[in-house]
């Protein structure tokens, strides 16, 4: 069982050490606003639980030179963040440095039994690389509401057989170790404040695009759940009255016009009724397409692929639109699979951020790619879990 | 210059004092978590500063009856609600109930002095009718983004002239207290969280439906403003990519659509082209059509009236579908004048929610009309201020 944080005095230098790396002690004690000798005393008790180490001598500030801390190079946490398709496993030291990274495809429709029996076959495979003896703690991303902070998924759309499983209490019977569960897109945001584009940004919002739609909102530079968990679940936003019909039952939701799923669907239809040219030829390849495959043609320049990418990214702008005049952040990330699609996205989704929103909201709001790609709902996992074990039993 | 409470214990006790009413010593201790001896040290500084009075003994729970304590009934606070086209001007106590309210037509492009002119003259009324001698701090609500904390519209789109206009100072000047500046949605979700339907809930909407339409947004017990506090700006989202053009400049906004101007709009074209009845017999009798007309044509079973407001409703509920799939709110709060049409609104809003929102998002979701009226605007203005006040200088 790793140690715990005594007080929450611990609980800000561990944290502080997580996103900051090695500081000396003196650096630390003006972030935590403590003496030279109620630091110390904290610190040596967080040396005995082994959490944190000595790290050498820090770099003169002009006074005597201060000794440099850190959390303990040995602590290891897991990272799971699970798609409708894939699953991504990584394995993190406790400054949340990606030290292994495993992902294969998945179906989460086979329900978690055998959905986690082939994450915790990555998770080993993983420990037989020599990345880790144990785990100190898991986070895991799933991709539907989850009740927070209990971990379990509530009435999850895509997914038979989750609703009210006890994700974290199952996982953390097999792994050993502090398990803690959240909707996947709430990870991706958390992985962008830690290690990418939304770093010291307080409130933002984080699109991602994959299978489906969802939003992860940041406020106060806390995740926002919504009292039922669901918040962020712009997916079936309506944005044709005469749209579509969805999966969820309705009509003309943003997901059943734009995702992965929309995407390859489009390229399908449009291919069958005579469009040639890029698409055409890799349908008639692979007897398939999918939404990388209009990635591929729209960097190819097909004009199809293009059209396709400019009305959904369209669709999606219209919506992120809405969501700036009601929240007014200060950042939009948009992430997940389908923005391999890149750059065309990212225009359409501009175009009608900056033509639809007020200029108060828009005038200094970046609105950007992710960076980490598929990165950031581990990192995330592994900052979920952190914030927990790294706070007071 | 009123007192102002010497740490964060002190702070917490004027707040808790304002927010529950007299209060025993013993059960204050219980609340702030503070050992007998060291409450009794910090409500005897509290007394000396004259914030916080004696009110005798409180009932027994048992054992030694204890003594109450209150915040001085002297205390005296001013609450400012300025909208399009009036203004409602309030003063209150310490525990911000109402002790006199005056409401009178105004029109907000006549700029700030001008109005400000009209207001001081009605809060002199209410000095005047002896409900206050000096005021120990006035909230004031305006109908457009404000930066806040500082105080300062912010290029509000309907008020010429006010754009970075020092409202908080210029105010502190006028009245000699401290005075505190936000948008007037924001002021009545603060008003329906102290006195209002939303007393308990931690996240909630409040969606104001006037001369324009906004919402004020309450995250986890505090109003959230956005990176440049033009959160809630809901009345310029597009509800079709065909409709009015509106004020802004872009076409199909949502206050374009369904609003007090709108619905006056919308009804006098109506009877234009032909439609006779109630309305008709309005617009002869007087000249002219306001959305109070239709309210009350609506409530007297004429059809064109009833249309109206079922179509803008439903408006009105498809913007506040998207808006409780994308947050997941405890409560949404719907007032402003055009809530005088009454449970036609409220029925043609819920509808939309309902059918178009997650069930996950809705099925504990209460839409309800706002009971406070008027009065939450200046409620909220009030303790706007009192969170101020009661807080270290």
């Amino acid at each position: 069982m790793t140690a715990r944080p005594a007080n929450s005095h611990q609980a800000r230098i561990l944290k502080l050490l997580r996103d900051e790396g090695p500081t000396s002690r003196a650096l630390l004690g003006e972030l935590v606003d403590l003496s030279r000798s109620k630091l110390a005393v904290e610190v040596d008790r967080l040396m005995e639980t082994g959490l944190v180490v000595s790290d050498g001598l820090a770099a003169s500030r002009g006074g005597r030179r201060s000794h440099n801390v850190r959390l303990a190079p040995g602590l290891r946490f897991l990272g799971i963040d699970i798609g409708a398709t894939s699953a991504d496993v990584a394995v993190t030291n406790a400054e949340l440095e990606v030290l292994g990274h495993l992902s294969q495809p998945i179906d989460v429709r086979e329900g978690p039994v055998a959905v986690f029996e082939q994450v915790l076959a990555m998770a080993d495979k993983l420990k037989a690389a020599g990345l880790a003896e144990a785990f100190d703690g898991a986070g895991v991303g799933i991709p539907g509401p989850v009740r927070f902070p209990e971990g379990v998924p509530v009435a999850p759309p895509i997914m038979p057989g989750w609703d009210n499983f006890p994700v974290r209490e199952a996982l953390s019977q097999d792994l050993g170790c502090p398990v803690m569960v959240d909707n996947d897109v709430n990870l991706m945001a958390l992985g962008e404040q830690h290690a990418g584009v939304a770093r010291s940004v307080g409130d933002f919002l984080c699109v991602k695009i994959g299978t489906g739609i969802g939003c992860g909102i940041v406020v106060g530079g806390a995740v926002h759940h919504g009292v039922t968990g669901s918040a962020g679940d712009i997916g079936h936003i309506q944005v044709d009255p005469n749209g579509h019909p969805c999966a969820c039952g309705n009509s003309g939701c943003l997901e059943a016009h734009f995702s992965g799923a929309a995407l390859a669907r489009d390229a399908l239809a449009a291919v069958e009724s005579g469009h040639a040219g890029e698409l055409a030829d890799r349908l008639a390849a692979s007897g398939t397409l999918t939404a990388a495959d209009v990635a591929a043609a729209a960097a190819a320049g097909d004009a199809l692929a293009i059209d396709l990418i400019r009305e959904g990214g369209g669709l999606v702008g219209q919506v992120i639109a809405s969501l700036v005049s009601f929240f007014n952040p200060g950042l939009v990330v948009v992430g997940g699979g389908v923005t391999g699609v890149g750059h065309g996205l990212l225009a359409a989704i501009r175009t009608q951020v900056y033509r639809r929103s007020l200029p108060l909201a828009t005038g200094n709001l970046p609105i950007v790619l992710s960076e980490l790609g598929t990165q950031a709902g581990v990192i995330g996992a592994a900052r979920l879990i952190t914030d927990r074990v790294f706070s007071p039993a």
